[in-house]
């Protein structure tokens, strides 16, 4: 017997009729002797009706009331989850995400889960119920109800199965798993049978958008193997684990690519000790995330500084940028937005070398000009012109060893 | 400065250009100066929409979970007044039912508050707040949530104005106020200015269907008075309050017409001590709600005894009373759907005599034949053939002098 967490997102959730599909699954696992709890998203497109219909009220929502209008979508499935397993003749109860005791720090539209207590999921378990819980929600120290943010059912999963020390969290979606690359864009992309959360966690930031970023941190701090399948049919997704020996194997697991980037150059700028501060403590007190930072030392005494950031942010940060500019004497601001940034990433790295070499000649056959580097312990990004991307995606994947057969 | 509770129906709050327009009357009056707190409904079509959800889940869907989904509703509508109250640069604040205090017993779908603790609302109301409250729900002892029953919105305004010790509980409908009869059925029906809790009880009771009666039950416990007005205009609607001596000058206040019940009658029953208990007992384990009952002796030991029944209960009843009818003995059973009740109202019924002869004369006056009659302290009802409804609430309307000119 084991105890397992299943999440569903919005589109395997859509309708009745594939909340009916989702049950048949949920029971089948119940049947077999599993202790089951299911954590559900909102039904496809409801929560975008409730943010237009916020709207409509007001051009910038109230962001602690949003939550309160967000939060009736995961109601609403969770409900009709428990009637119609009830209705099957199962024992089932749903549970709100303060019901299910997420309690989360007060910031509203992202806030971050500081503890669980799900004693009161434990006992309805012990007594043989199904247990389904409202994703993407908790409640603040006040008793006001907060939302995790986008994906946010993922982590609601994560850390239920954490407080209830699961067998496993089953991460159900509208993919078979996670691939080597995005497979609309590269066609031998693969499906990886098993990853390690610290792959999996740049493949996430990097736009892989299987899972919440804060999930996977999640599961790898308390250890809880996530296994993302589909929920259209029972075939094996891939697993997320921790790191073990026979994945070392794989110097390169995947290739993603992020074209939600934007570059600011800032040329000539002085190069005295405190310059930084003054360009990103403005950008910082503006809540705009910087990603990349590049500074080239030029000769006599300036330096060229590009960072990147993302299409959402650029209007502000140029803006910024440029009275940042003025302030401290630099010759111009630059910027460009027709940028993508494509990524090789993989545990491996650490042990092999030559990553790099493969990646740069790789695009170097291709013609394609790298733009700016960066690196983390087990992955390289480039940034190149956008409409490099495609290619340069196809060519690492090749490079790297990674097209499949089909 | 007035403490002032204003309670939205569903078709006052049915989209975000009337929400808007609500919340300009709820600013105005906090311009100018007075605390208030706003109960809001679903928006009109909400509840019944969710309902059909629940029933594509499962033919009876369980209570329990109904209530989770039903309460997102209001929910809706409290989250996006309080975003619109906001946007225009007002304090505001939504509360949920359990955040308000609404602490219930464990009915669902038709809870009874137990009691509240406003103090949330109450501290909100002294840093400025316009507090928003969902109507229609609260939680119980195991913080469950759970739903009021039809109306129940009133009945959460009429709570928090009592624990807030509130000047006046307003009820916003699409009716100018309570009137002397049902305005549809009969063209000279006024608008009453003032009544008294009783003579409202009844006329809800009744089938005025303008305020839950558990609201109106609680509003003369705890003394609030209540002004049912309408939200379409800012005429001055109905004040339902306490018992006044001017209010005695008027015999009959009001005329009702309930086209919802049904009659059986059990023929030739054995006249013995306990039958009556044989025949109502398993009706009350059916949950059968019994209106009138009237038994009439008859010669030889035997009695007809005849009861009224909603429609919704009309064929379990008959198939009841057709199983205990032969048990006892009876003759035979009797039944009538097409039936009306037609009752008069009014405080004054308690010091004039003559009005149940004055009734009885006008029916007869134009034919009408009676089949039931029953009293009470300020109500004399008379059941008759629908077919003669609204002829015989025209006849009583101008019988008891309340025709206005229009």
């Amino acid at each position: 017997m084991a105890l397992r967490v299943q999440k569903y997102g919005g589109t395997s959730v859509a309708d009745i009729q594939r909340i009916s599909r989702v049950a048949d699954r949920v029971i089948k696992a119940h049947e077999a002797g599993d202790q089951m709890v299911v954590v559900l998203s909102a039904m496809a497109g409801v929560t975008d009706k409730l943010i237009s219909l916020a709207r409509q009220a007001a051009i910038t929502p109230d962001k602690r009331e949003l939550d309160v209008l967000l939060a009736t979508g995961e109601q609403t499935t969770a409900a009709l989850m428990a009637i119609l397993l009830k209705s099957r003749g199962y024992k089932a109860r749903s549970f709100l995400g303060f019901q299910a005791g997420i309690h989360t720090d007060q910031t509203p539209g992202k806030a971050r889960i500081l503890d669980i207590d799900a004693q009161k999921v434990k006992k309805a378990l012990d007594q043989g119920h199904i247990c389904v819980v409202a994703g993407f929600q908790g409640a603040d120290n006040n008793g006001d109800i907060t939302t995790l943010g986008r994906g946010g059912s993922d982590t609601s999963a994560v850390a239920i199965a954490a407080s209830l020390k699961a067998d496993v969290c089953e991460i159900f979606t509208d993919v078979d798993g996670v691939y080597t690359t995005d497979p609309r864009i590269c066609a031998k992309a693969r499906k990886i049978d098993r990853i390690s959360y610290e792959e999996m966690l740049e493949m996430a930031v990097l736009g892989a958008k299987v899972l919440q970023i804060r999930s996977v941190d999640f599961a790898k701090k308390y250890n809880i193997p996530l296994h993302v399948r589909s929920s259209f049919n029972e075939e094996d997704g891939t697993m997320v684990v921790n790191e073990s020996a026979d994945m070392e194997s794989a110097v390169v697991s995947g290739i993603t690519c992020d074209m939600n980037e934007t570059r600011i150059t800032l040329k000539r700028v002085p190069d005295q000790p405190g310059i930084s501060a003054k360009i990103f403590g403005p950008l910082a007190d503006a809540e705009i995330m910087v990603d990349m930072i590049i500074q080239n030392t030029r000769t006599g005494g300036e330096t060229d500084l590009t960072f990147t950031v993302t299409k959402d942010d650029f209007d502000r940060a140029l803006q910024i940028s440029e009275a940042v500019a003025k302030e401290v004497g630099a010759e111009e601001v630059l910027s460009a937005k027709d940028i993508a940034k494509v990524s090789v990433i993989g545990l491996g790295m650490k042990s092999h070398s030559g990553v790099a070499a493969t990646m740069f000649k790789a695009l170097a056959e291709e013609n394609i000009n790298i733009r700016l580097i960066s690196t983390s312990e087990i992955r390289i990004s480039c940034v190149i012109l956008a409409k490099y991307a495609e290619l340069a995606v196809r060519a690492l994947h090749a490079a790297f060893g990674l097209d499949g057969d089909n």
